[in-house]
């Protein structure tokens, strides 16, 4: 019965931490950018897992390692699972792996069982996730064609980077594909929030992915003595921008649904102890489920800028830095998510993922899901990242569970 | 009759231009860091000037350039004028320079008409005025005997750089000079601030040199995932900073006379627009002419952090760095110079100080005066720095006819 295939526990674990030693440094942060050679080895490891579990392994012309496990009606469009192998500077050892490690465990599982899906199932790991997202970009069909407007970490064109790990930038729109191609996407990762844990829930189903606006506010004042101007007769930058910041949080506070928005970069010039601001640069990035709440959230945030402006004598400009539209979750990989959980008596929570994941460029071309299992203290993109043995298990089981009823649902 | 000495207007011009070229740089601002060759230039070519003029000159152990006209009762304590020739890394060429320049003027003028006054009569040009003020501090007794205090400008210990221009750091406290030394001090300088401009007043009678308090405030939040952390969850040190700002800017606006704060350095970790800022460090500057309303002010901000604080569930500490009291002008000295102003016809009013100036340490330790002349603009520490000649002759008058008044007062 397929309904009782198990996780194997202590092989996922294992496979989690061989991995984790790749390009992990003193502190146990790792370090495992896209590109480098690190990712390189990482990207070498999990091809020979792909291979020993049975799969058929293929780098596409963007990057990405896809290891297919032949299923039953070779004709089918493939079913999908998958994640990323690169980290941030100070990654942690769950982001992205835990992803790549489940699917890979879970052909293990159907090749001990000499099992096969209907469908084709593949493991993709996607190419450079924290910063270009080439990978699953191209596979939208989403990516830019031009390579300028790539920047990768590692100091190298996206040419050249793309070349170092197998692929090939020359036809990267060859990787386009369609739900012709892939029938559904689904993606199991740790939150990198604390939502779950604060609500004392195992898994985390994904009900789509925020949209994202980001944009750089410049306020230009009159730089002055700190000394000798009065303060009637200041065009201080600084206080401006201070308005503008709490306007900001102001506006995420008070919009309807469950909107963020954070000033994250600021800078502050000439940044003396002795002279009023004269020039404040500083984003804001902007996340919302809602399209619709989205957009009127950047209204009313150029609203209040054109007020600051008036109220404080200085110039305020916006411009666009980022707009990535939301991707919602197909209904009915969400029921089936929550279905399993049911099965296997896990608890369980809707919500959105406000960070971006592969997931949001797949759920652009065909269905898509995602599993979240929880984040202690909600912390990511660090080495204190860390989710327990037990829900990355608890992860995997869901993951493996809700391929099969999606390899029933799409017949 | 004395009453009748005038400046000479065009050798007055002619004397700030010398001066003037050295250290120009291409954007006609100049760089003449205290200490660097170029300040040595400006003291050769005034003490040149000093001697031409009929002084006798002396470098003391601060490093001062002091020129001394005798006095036709050459037991009385001195009376003193002067400012300083160092300038900012980007300064303008009446800042400092005017107040000294007026002085050898004032000289070559009673030199001319072979008139001395009862007291000898002290040009001072004071080391370092922009950066440690060792040179007037030195004559108070409040200069620091400890050279890891001082960090020079140019890359020299305090110790060598007064070696450097002729001083001698270890008898620096045999500097220290009182009212028996010198009976009155009285300076010239341009406003660096625009509210001669505003009122239009030709000739501004400084009520005394604020008081500055200064110090760091560092805010520590919780550095966290701008996508994946709830509004409710976070603990933003950036919009508790901002609402820091604001508080500094209400205090200065709400409390009576007329004091100036500012948040000047601002400073956000790690500064990435999608990471919530985890810590701000800023400095807060608060001037006032008033001790008890300084002090105030400074109370007042500490309960408003300790607010900001529990509101935004972030650690805030506060850290002194800087505290000047204030030094107020001699009333006697303001009423002469009042009354001057009215014998030549010249429009005046009376003001603050809130920068600093060799006069606020020589005010501790005898009786002192200021006089300004307008700044177009208001614009100071720039090489945009702008007092028109009328007005740089018309300060100078002043400042002569004020010292033949305080001779006669002082006797």
């Amino acid at each position: 019965m397929i309904e009782a295939l198990q996780i194997n526990a202590q092989r996922l674990q294992n496979t989690l931490e061989e991995l984790a030693k790749i390009g992990q440094k003193g502190d146990r942060s790792i370090c495992r950018l896209a590109f480098s050679d690190e990712d390189l080895q990482a990207r070498a490891l999990v091809h020979q897992w792909m291979e020993e579990a049975g799969m058929k392994v293929r780098v596409d012309s963007a990057g990405n390692l896809r290891g297919t496990y032949p299923g039953k009606q070779p004709h089918l469009p493939i079913l999908a699972t998958g994640s990323h192998l690169d980290t941030v500077p100070s990654g942690g050892k769950f982001d992205g792996a835990l992803g790549v490690v489940a699917g890979i465990e879970i052909i293990r599982v159907l090749n001990d069982h000499q099992h096969h899906l209907n469908h084709p199932l593949e493991i993709i790991v996607f190419t450079d996730e924290e910063n270009t997202m080439i990978g699953c970009k191209a596979i939208s069909g989403t990516a830019s064609l031009n390579p300028e407007d790539y920047q990768t970490k590692v100091n190298l064109s996206i040419i050249d980077a793309l070349d170092k790990i197998g692929g090939n930038w020359h036809t990267l729109a060859q990787v386009q594909q369609t739900r012709q191609d892939i029938a559904a996407f689904i993606e199991l990762h740790v939150e990198q929030g604390a939502i779950l844990e604060q609500f004392g829930k195992q898994i985390g189903i994904v009900q789509g992915i925020v949209g994202q606006q980001r944009y750089t506010i410049s306020i230009k004042g009159q730089a002055n003595h700190a000394g000798t101007t009065p303060m009637n007769m200041r065009q201080d930058a600084l206080t401006a921008a201070a308005r503008i910041v709490l306007a900001v949080e102001h506006l995420a506070h008070s919009a309807p649904g469950d909107p963020v928005a954070t000033v994250g970069a600021f800078q502050v010039f000439p940044n003396a102890p002795n002279i009023i601001p004269g020039l404040v640069k500083m984003t804001v990035d902007i996340r919302d489920l809602d399209r619709q709440n989205l957009n009127h959230l950047v209204t009313e945030l150029k609203t209040q800028l054109e007020e600051v402006s008036s109220a404080t004598q200085t110039q305020i400009t916006i411009e666009p830095l980022l707009n990535v539209q939301p991707t919602l979750a197909t209904p009915k990989i969400q029921q089936q998510i929550a279905t399993v959980c049911q099965d296997l008596g896990l608890t369980h929570l809707s919500l959105p993922s406000r960070a971006s994941h592969d997931a949001q460029e797949l759920g652009r071309c065909t269905d898509m899901g995602m599993i979240f299992v929880p984040s202690q203290g909600g912390i990511s993109h660090s080495g204190k990242e860390y989710t327990p043995d037990r829900d990355c298990v608890q992860g995997a089981m869901v993951l493996l569970h809700t391929l099969l009823k999606l390899d029933r649902e799409y017949n």
